[in-house]
Parts: C-alpha cells; structure tokens; sequence
C-alpha cells in the first residue's frame, strides 16, 4: 500500500488481535499506521483523533467491538468506553448496536464494506446536484478517511469530476486542526482534482466575489427534523451561503441519522481543550456547530436527495450494515 | 519601556536616522525593535507586516518621508515607495499627503499625536454603543499596535471595560497571520480585560448559542457610501451578525474614510502570498474584504458615531493631523 493509497483497508481494517489505523493525525506529512490491541486503545485513538470522522469512528468501533469479542474481553465494558469515547456523532453507538448480537471480524467487516458502499450511492445522488462547471466549497473533511472509503462530501466531489461537471474545488483549511489543509487536499491531491486551501474565514468573501455555486459539507449527526451537527464553521458556510443564494449539501449516510433526536439543540456538541486553538492564551474550541434545518438546500444519504419538511423526507428506517 | 508596554513611542517613533517599529511580526513572544534608515526600508517593513493597521501604517509612512526629507533622499520616489507598499488601506497616502508640505520630524510627530488622540475620541463615542455586561466579538487586531497607540476597535473595549460595561472579549484568532491571537490578545492581556480567543470559523456558533452581543472592529478603507474594507473574515462576521440581529460597528479614524472611493467596489483588496496559509498546498489568501454598508449599524470615528445612509453621515472633511 503506497504512498496516497485511499483503498478502504488503508484507511482502517481488522488483522489478527489488532485494529490498525492510517494515522490521521501525522497526515500529509507521514503515512504511519496505528496498531490498536484492544477496545480500550481503539477508543484513544477515536479520542485523539488519530481516526475521525463520523461514519469512520463508527467503522472502527465495529472493528474494537470484535476485537473485543475474539480476545474475550468484558463485552459491556468495551461498549461503554467505545461508545464514550467522542459524544457528537451517533455513528459509534449505530455501529455498536450493529455488531451486538454477532460480534464478529466477518460482521465488522461487513458494516465496513456497506458504509463505503453507502458512499457510492450517496454520490451518484448528489452528483445531480451539481451543474455543468461546477466550483464547490467543502469545509473539514468529509473524505475516504472520514467514511472508511470513498467519502460523503468528497465521494459526490470525486463522481461529479469523474462526471466533467466539476471545474474546482475551494477547500476550508478548517482550524484548529486543519483536517481541511491537511486531509482533504491530499485526498482531492490523489484523486487529481483541482483544488485551492483557503482560510476559513474567506469563504464569505468568495461567496460576495462569485467564486462558489455550491457548498457541500459531511454531517457528524443529523437530528429528525434535519438539523446538522457538523464540524465547526459549517454553521457560518451556511448563513453566509443562504446570504448569497447558494446551496449548502449536506451529504451524509443514512446511520448518521438519529431519529432518536428531534432537532439540532439536543445534540450534545464536544467542545474540546483550547489548547488545540493556541497553547498561549485562553480559548474557546468549540468542535462542532449546527446548522439548522432552514439552511440546508438538501440532505443526501444513499437512499437519495431529500429536501424539506425533513420530518417526512428523510430516510425513517435504521439501516443495518 | 518594558514588556507589555503599548505607549505610542514603544510601536512606532522617529529617532535620530531612523525609524524604529516594534515588530508585530515577532509578538507576543519576542518584543524586539525593528529599526529601518531608509523610507524603503520603512516600505519593506509595511509590506512584511512588521508594522500593519491602517493607522499605525500611515504614522510609519509620515516618519519615513520625513527621513527621507532630513537625508536629503529623492521626495518623490520615497513617496512612491511608500504609497505603493500596501494597496487596500487609504491611510498611506493620507499620511504622506499631511507630510507634503512640511516634511519634518515634528509634523510627522504630530501626525502620530493626532491619530492616537483620535482613536481616544473614537472610543468616548464608541462606549455608548455598549449595553451593560456586554460581551463583544473583535476581528484581526485595530488596538494600539495598529493605530501608533490607545486602538480603535480595542480603544472602544477599553473604554468600555473602564467604565464597566463590558463583561468579556471574544478574539477571532483570523488566520492566517493570526493577529488576534497574537496581538489582540496580547494587548487585552496587558489592560487587563478578560478574553478567550476561538477560531475564526466558531463566531457564527457562538451568535447563535447566544454569547455574542456586539462585533466590533476596525477598518482598512471606509467608501463614500459606507462600505467597510478590513481583514478576511470581517464580511463573514458581517453577513452572520445581521442574520442573528446583531450589531456590527466599526470604529476607525476619519483618515480611514476615504471620499474618492465611492463604493466597496472600487476598493482595490490585497491578495497576498498563498503560502501565508500553508506552504504544502495551493492556497488562496485574500487578505482583505469588503463589508457591504447595510451590513454595519454603525461607524465610530473621533467626530461621532455615523449611521446609514452614509453617503450623507460619514464626515466629508479632510482631516489634517
């Protein structure tokens, strides 16, 4: 596995006693593989960052859990800590209550399997969204390291270009952590899709210049009546885009879903050490922003387009991998 | 003059041969003087950033045309110099104009005392705009450093804070030269006003979470009709302050306020070197943007506070230092 490899076992998969992640953390600059032994390791590396992403963190949990199951290790134990270990996205306990019942290496590869086949069919929907020379804003990372394979946001980027109707990409460098900068352009660098870091905070300003048609985003959790948890800053593309005129995408699986959640103020939103801002001063390091339901043009999960009243257009069944 | 020390002549002053900047490049963690002999090296200092803000620019052009003047160098080529050393704010040729005809220490001395006693009558106007406990959002950094003295934008939350109606300071950290985090915060720090600094992306959630009630910040270049040009980020902030019925002011000099200029358009908006946001990607870095007039509730300069329409309460004046 080379330099740039995407394949969904780079990104993460289950060997014999170990989960092994692609290291996010160390992205672009280093490719370097994380060996996770246990439930426990799995969910510091969730916890850290090293894998993120929701469908992602979700998929490796799947992996800890029947890791967990094969070492014989306090089951319930391995649930509590993994489904603790980051509180924004549902994806974690989605998974877990996949693999409950048949906690094994073939199931958790299975739930891995269908969310990058999710991805697929969640692309071939949002590229009908995309008009002929399209220029797309995306924000953070929604990619193949996001999902295990392929990409939400970056999947529809990568079928819209594959299609010719994509001209460019502006990407959100995405601070504090830069998952933007760092993971994004290197994936649309591996696709060959052009593309353009900026600051986030330029975005509007593009918008005002006539730069962007589009805004296409991942979700971490989508609450039922179509509120989006996602990383922060998505709130801001969102009124500044509704400002404009343009369409923010949300483009998501239909496990990012939480029927369980009516709207977007009971998600719980991490809001992480200020440190990861700045080690000199106090600082604020909200992770996660919502965006109503009102701003968003469309939600795209593999079952199609769905547009408001979300309440009855989005996807009710829980999928099982 | 020890750390922490924001007296006029601490940030900029003319000596015998030289000018003599404290360089914004290096703070908060070294507070090292910066001397330039030549208006070009004065120039190079604009340009590089060792001295920025649109006031604190125009005071660093006035010492060195009056070096220049004392040298014996060619006028008019320090004056071309110097204007051309930075495109978006106005306050350059406004300082070197004040110079023109008297190119000496003691106007150019007099121009510094001017713009800090300016930034003083900015903020008596300013803190009425202030409701009691309010807690204010700044952008980038329009305090002492960047107006020779006392600030602008900071000059307002420092009078608010003295007569105790501000509760707390939010500071955009704006990428990509993070002069909020570095400089904004540095300044709070020295006065005493408690801040937390957040990425530039996380203000739009925090309006709607509620903990925002003002935004105030400087500006680079104000047209005839009111349109504000200041740092990346500040339309943003703008268009999501409007959205959740905030106020947006900007407080800024009269030297700012340029009449020749009759809209947000004609204002020609610096794009500097990609590599300011990283040096691994193609970059985009727009430093500057525009603040549509119906966007801003109200621009604070030393004669008042100034409301729509613009073209009418905007100060038609020249001002002379």
């Amino acid at each position: 596995m080379g330099r740039g490899d995407l394949s969904p076992e780079r990104i993460l998969r289950l060997e014999a006693g170990a989960v092994v992640l692609l290291d996010q953390r160390l992205l672009p600059g280093e490719e370097a593989e994380l060996r996770c032994e246990t439930a426990a390791e799995v969910a510091e590396a969730i916890r850290t960052l090293a894998v993120r992403g929701a469908p992602a963190i979700g998929i490796a949990a799947g992996y800890a859990y029947a890791l967990a199951a094969e070492r014989g290790d306090d089951l319930d134990e391995a649930y509590r800590v993994l489904a603790g270990a980051r509180p924004t996205a549902v994806n974690l306990v989605w998974a877990l209550e996949q693999l409950r019942d048949d906690p094994t290496p073939e199931r958790a590869r299975l739930l891995h399997e269908h969310e990058v086949e999710r991805c697929r069919r969640m692309a071939a929907h949002a590229v009908e969204l995309f008009g002929s020379g399209a220029r797309a804003l995306t924000h953070c990372n929604a990619g193949g390291l996001a999902t295990g394979g392929y990409g939400s946001a970056v999947g529809a980027l990568r079928a819209a270009w594959e299609r010719g109707v994509l001209a460019h990409v502006l990407v959100g460098e995405t601070r504090p952590l830069l998952q933007g900068a760092r993971l994004t352009a290197w994936e649309l660098e591996a696709l060959g899709i052009p593309h353009t870091v900026l600051a986030d905070s330029a975005a509007a300003h593009l918008m005002a210049q006539g730069e962007v048609d589009l805004v296409v985003t991942g979700a971490d959790r989508i609450a039922a009546n179509g509120d989006v948890a996602n990383k922060i800053g998505t709130y801001g593309l969102a009124v500044a885009a509704a400002h404009h005129g343009l369409p923010l995408y949300v483009v998501a699986p239909t496990s990012t879903i939480d029927p369980a959640t009516p709207t977007g103020a009971q998600i719980p939103l991490e809001e992480r050490a200020g440190a990861e801002v700045t080690s000199r001063f106090a600082a604020r390091n909200p992770a996660f922003d919502v965006t109503p339901a009102s701003l968003v043009a469309a939600i795209v999960t593999e079952v199609g387009v769905h547009r408001a009243p979300y309440e009855t257009s989005l996807p009710r069944v829980v999928h099982v991998a």
